[in-house]
């Protein structure tokens, strides 16, 4: 993995092939911005490509387009399939849409031919089900419009590429925060002990046990995209009033579950809850 | 005190006279409906009077407005004065404003010399601050407009004197409602037995105990507006988490104050306080 | 269904026909009460035949216990079961137990293996888990203190019973009310048309849609016991906030459950909900 | 300022002369522990110096603690008050007891009758009104007790001189911490922009605005004793909603008052605010 002073220091056939692959079958785009060396930072750098991309001309940027793979699962076993891409892919789960699958074939089908590329979307920064949802607004969007839409995508997909590929000053900010705290409001403390699970989509991705500080030891997502999706948050709070007064049995609060969505895959989410022996209250915090 | 039946059965002359002094210096406005009787509700006989002095021609209806006596303290040694508006202006405060009181006085006087009718304002819907504030920035306004605001405020009380005046069916929304309720949400029940205070402006009004309930025998406020104005509720809870356990000494929570704003003298408002332990929120409820 | 006044004029036989069934297989408690009346109100009546059964000799005492119906899928099938036995049974739902209904079925015989009568438990104040859950705890208890336990659970019963068979002054209380109430604290109004679900463990049995004042148009559960049991109520605003500034796209909230346990099935349960468009808070109301 | 280095290199009488007045009027602290340098840390000093005066005998310890001022403000004249007596006094205000001053004294004069000596409190962690209760309490204990508690306080009195005088490792904890955050639940951000004043016991001491992450830019109290006492927090919203939809005229929050007691003066006390347009919660953060 190359820091950004040893890319800034290539030839420009070595820098090209450092980057080969960030951009989907077009070394063009590094070549373009070979020149432009030394670049300060990641970001930069990155911001240098996709200009490079954006003042393309119109067929070139066609052809680029249409050089992206289809998402589907059929795709994964085309042989002209980037690495980069497949890994991507594959971890999209797209078979989780389960009966929308159909639906989402048909309209990457009709986007391809309303538009002559494929429906190109970031999938490391969605649930499956809001892939979906972005084809079926996308595929009735204006050409020229969609072609941005497709641009902001790609934006996306290489910033992650390229954050995996080259270490340096002025990393692009490609990762989310997603964090919790308990308060016990009836004893005003931290509310320690608490078991914690997460699940994106229904389905659990995470589960630790708060601390001392009510929190937990580390952020439950953090340095990755918080997919846009749907979250829920579980606090296992059966025994934890246990012993104080008034509490009934069965215990008032069993699991408190507290669901959410995402909409801002780099931002900061932070998830408090404020547990009293016969209320919660949650919110976004900061 | 006439009922609306004896109000519909009387000779125009017993019906004008039964009604002095609703309408200030006025009583062409009462024979004005006389005929229209009889009224099925006495909000249909309030109505029909404002119809009559919203058609009345442009020099009645100034001689009307300029009818209507200064609001001073001043004035109320004027023998021109209605009894109802000495009443009203008693009760008003506007020694209240202490140091504003001077401001009030030349405003009130530059406001007549503008429009060439008094500042009217129905003065037991507002505390004396918002009195002030009202002719702040009436005075600012067009003469068509103002007129049109006059007159509103004329409805406002001329409605409250009249309900005071006759009984009958369909009586018009004159008064508010302020009401208070303790939930106690570390043990999961009412909050019995807190005292409440009430303050206006600072001053206060009312004090009552919470019942086992968690509600005041009676409304704060009920049947009488609620002044425009800011309010407080104190809620005295010292010693009501008293052996409970993780209760601190002092007590976390002594007096618990919540200020608002009444912006609405008929409207509905109620001041929930969800207590806990070492946590308490409040919110316009309903 | 006769009237308390008809039940307080019968001939004895027919104030024990009348009666029958109430205590299953026993009509000597009915008989044993005859004398007394005529009883005020049905809570009386209740009372003194619950005090017949525990005032009854030991031998006598058991021989009731011991004629109640075992609690199972298959003793429904036992033409001895009276109608009234059927009926609360085919209602409890033990096939609901799934995996733990042989769990249910093993400790039934130790438990009567153990006393020497069934295990009685009134089944329309349980959910069947909680119907278990008992059944785990009183297969471990001392004898004596099993046998209040089941005439306890035999005044529940009994109490059911006889309040859908006779009408009258002072009925027992046998129901519980469970209820719901929204508040939209970002706009200071009741929140309403919010479809609301109602699930008790896990299965849904009401729906409903807040009104204008952010309530059902009837509670969500009156004049039946609320089962002891896990409930859960889904509050669905996903497009309550939509066109209000600062909302998220998806929306921040999408179904917001908030899960409970009841304790008292003649208990009074309000869950209200403070919904503003970041937060909300649910509390034990009143 | 010596550092703890130089302390533990100096000779024995250089030692108890830089430690002069940490104990009142008792070189012979100092010269009891001089041999058991060097101490390792500040706190390790401190707790050597209290373990020498708790295990002084009677009549030493009496005559020390008969060697300590009067509190009052009379006793601010007496020329034989050290240094750091007069400025931890001349910051008491006892004073602001106002009508209690009276109280006080007399109650100081029946103390030191009881006792035999002077009521000792480090005057440095409690508010006047908190310092006449201890008083009050105290007043009435055992003798043994009372010794306990005097040489508590000369614990907390000396400690807060020790670590003004002496650098170094180690240092032991005497400054508590308060702090807020306001979090806006209406537009799920931070409330910035926000001015927030403290009071203790009435009286203004500090004033900030919350800045973009909704906190003040420094803690509100940091670094010194947080006084056993009644503080209160006032966050001025009055326009902070303004323009936004349903907001009420005059707005409906416009000073939010949180009062509460601290118990703890070295602990952390941070005080939220979750703020929505029309509901608001508090509660003990960490």
């Amino acid at each position: 993995m190359p820091d950004l002073d040893a890319l800034n220091g290539m030839t420009e056939a070595a820098f090209v092939a450092a980057l080969d692959g960030v951009f989907e079958h077009a070394p063009w785009v590094a070549g373009a911005v070979a020149g432009h060396r030394p670049f300060a930072t990641v970001a930069a750098l990155h911001d240098a490509m996709m200009a490079a991309v954006r003042s393309a001309d119109d067929a070139t940027c066609l052809a680029f387009l249409r050089g992206h793979p289809a998402l589907s699962p059929g795709a994964l076993a085309d042989p002209s399939l980037t690495a980069a891409s497949r890994a991507e892919q594959g971890g999209l789960g797209l078979d989780g849409l389960g009966a929308d699958l159909g639906r989402f074939e048909a309209l990457a089908v009709a986007y391809r031919h309303r538009f002559g590329f494929p429906f190109i979307v970031c999938v490391r920064r969605l649930t499956p089900p809001f892939v979906l949802r972005a084809l079926e607004r996308r595929v009735q969007g204006e050409p020229a419009a969609e072609r941005v839409a497709a641009l902001a995508e790609i934006g996306h997909i290489t910033r992650l590429r390229l954050v995996e590929r080259v270490q340096g000053p002025g990393m692009p900010r490609t990762g989310g925060h997603l964090s919790t705290h308990v308060l016990d409001t009836a004893r005003g403390r931290p509310g320690a002990g608490i078991r914690v699970e997460l699940l994106r989509e229904g389905v659990p991705i995470r589960e630790d046990v708060t601390n001392a500080q009510g929190r937990t030891e580390a952020p439950l997502i953090e340095g990755e995209p918080l997919r846009i999706g749907r979250y829920e948050l579980r606090f296992h709070v059966a025994d934890y009033f246990a012993g104080w007064p008034a509490v009934a049995d069965p215990p008032w609060y069993d699991v408190i579950p507290v669901r959410f969505a995402v909409a801002e895959p780099e931002g900061h989410y932070h998830m408090p809850l404020l547990l009293g022996a016969w209320t919660y209250t949650t919110y976004r915090g900061s």
